[in-house]
């Protein structure tokens, strides 16, 4: 064991002391509205995955997905490289929608007999890699200012803890990413909008064919025993808006309530897509920005929460300017 | 200054260590489906409110909420019961659907020169109401077994603390309502499904005539800074799954696009509705089911968090058998 959850609160506790970040009196949006452009780090069109569902009213549906990158997930994420470029999860479609939790999408022939044929060349990833080890990203985490800051100042009078986390010793974004740690293992954490690989029962760990995204408040409880592969960064209310299915845990109850996917592409076999970036969770704008979320001192508040929890700190996404 | 938290925290561990909160092997769905019938409190008809939307594709769309009981925020609550009485609701709308965040309704006039005028009687409610003298509740808090329970046993391996809520010292489910304190004041909490008044800026606190309800994560930083009155309790679906508005702050950009209001009536005014309880948060059998949700050992899990933040121990309701 060792300790850079620690480590990492000491450091930002005298880094607030040292006044590295000083109070903001902005709100978190006008924070990241003022970000340098070096702040930003571009998304590669190849990391994305496009998905397009038909027309609803004459609009069009695309939802986007950023999908994560090393050191998490890779396993599950090459065999979604795979998928996408096969054109596998043309003509599935979304089958389960549950109220304050997943939206979930792939074969309807499920494991039936009517099953889909997957692609060749899927690895089945074992659950150690739900978690990575976090000795190798000591170095990293520790230089995030913003890392134990959240929590650091607690909205009551009683004792200063470092750990605000219900389900980690620690948790900030690092790498882009929100991630927890119990100082030995690290890994990313279900907020809204993150995706998820569908599974059966342990020791399965799904192949990515069947995916779903939190479309309500974090199921935090499913960290540690589903693989994260990705975040929606645009078009969430496709699926968040679409009806709950009636029969148990939110699946339609017939095929005709389904959404039929059109298609799902990587990025770059898609014309004409944005340009997206991230605000890098490395960069003091960022750290601003986290202290803001976490003590709002805009005209609306009266009383900042003095804390946010990692759910409540979504690194910014933008179109490029 | 004076320390219910800590001394419940203290009690629970105490609990604790004595085997009074026993691991459960079951799902938290089989816990509460095994509940006693004394477990269960009946949520009086005169204590809900019915929203009636028209009918969608020939499906009936209701919400029903739950107002909140004393002590908190009866000011707003016995306004709504003005409102309700006076049927000010029918003809209003849902103005304002939020991705990740809140779907709201009221009077679409709002403060312009066509707003709907309120019924005589309404009372404007200070600030100081957002939050209640903890102080005069806490024997009752801490005779409940489940407080500092989720927190206790931390995923970690690292310092176990008591405290482990980002916005608070402490938060518990207390009286049926999730609430959090400072160790001084005590309040409801922004949960999925929370109903809260809109207001304009302080020192403005809003009337009860405009409210929403919260359809992402839970925006814990509205905590103290809104008054909180209710939670749906059944049909949430019919107001999180509505389109998204386009305009700022998810308010819909043409009058069009609102889902209108058919009626909100008391419940005591409504036929044949049914009875509805809620699981007593007093209960051994709540206290069972708040650490199998912060321990989940069915079989789908091979990671119990070991802890579980306010807004995933959402209190359980039914309809009476």
């Amino acid at each position: 064991m060792f300790t850079f959850a620690l480590f990492a609160f000491a450091q930002a506790a005298a880094a607030q002391a040292a006044g590295r970040v000083a109070p903001d009196p902005r709100a978190p949006s006008e924070i990241v509205a003022a970000a340098s452009a070096g702040d930003w780090v571009a998304i590669a069109p190849r990391d994305l995955l496009v998905m397009d569902l038909p027309p609803l009213n004459g609009k069009a549906r695309r939802v986007i997905i950023q999908l994560i990158p090393a050191p998490f997930s890779q396993g599950w994420v090459g065999n979604i490289r795979k998928l996408a470029a096969a054109h596998w999860w043309d003509g599935t479609a979304v089958t389960r929608v549950q109220d304050n939790y997943v939206a979930q999408w792939g074969d309807p022939g499920g494991d039936t007999p009517k099953a889909k044929p997957l692609p060749v060349g899927l690895v089945k990833v074992p659950e150690s890699e739900y978690t990575v080890d976090g000795n190798a990203h000591w170095n990293e985490i520790a230089r995030l200012s913003h890392v134990g800051m959240a929590g650091m100042a607690h909205a009551g009078t009683g004792p200063q803890v470092g750990a605000s986390d219900a389900y980690a010793v620690d948790s900030f974004n690092f790498n882009g990413w929100p991630t927890a740690t119990n100082e030995v293992r690290l890994w990313p954490v279900h907020c809204y909008g993150m995706v998820g690989v569908g599974r059966n029962l342990s020791p399965d760990t799904g192949s990515g064919a069947e995916l779903y995204t939190v479309i309500g408040h974090a199921p935090r409880h499913l960290d540690r025993n589903i693989a994260l592969v990705g975040r929606v960064i645009s078009g969430i209310e496709n699926l968040s808006s679409l009806p709950r299915g009636t029969a148990a845990l939110g699946v339609y109850a017939t095929a005709a309530e389904h959404t039929p996917i059109t298609s799902i592409r990587l990025g770059n076999e898609v014309a004409d897509l944005p340009r997206f970036q991230y605000l890098s969770t490395e960069s003091a704008t960022f750290a601003r920005y986290a202290d803001a979320r976490a003590n709002r001192k805009d005209d609306f508040f009266i009383v900042p929460a003095g804390g946010a929890d990692i759910c409540n700190i979504p690194v910014p996404v933008r179109v490029a300017k």
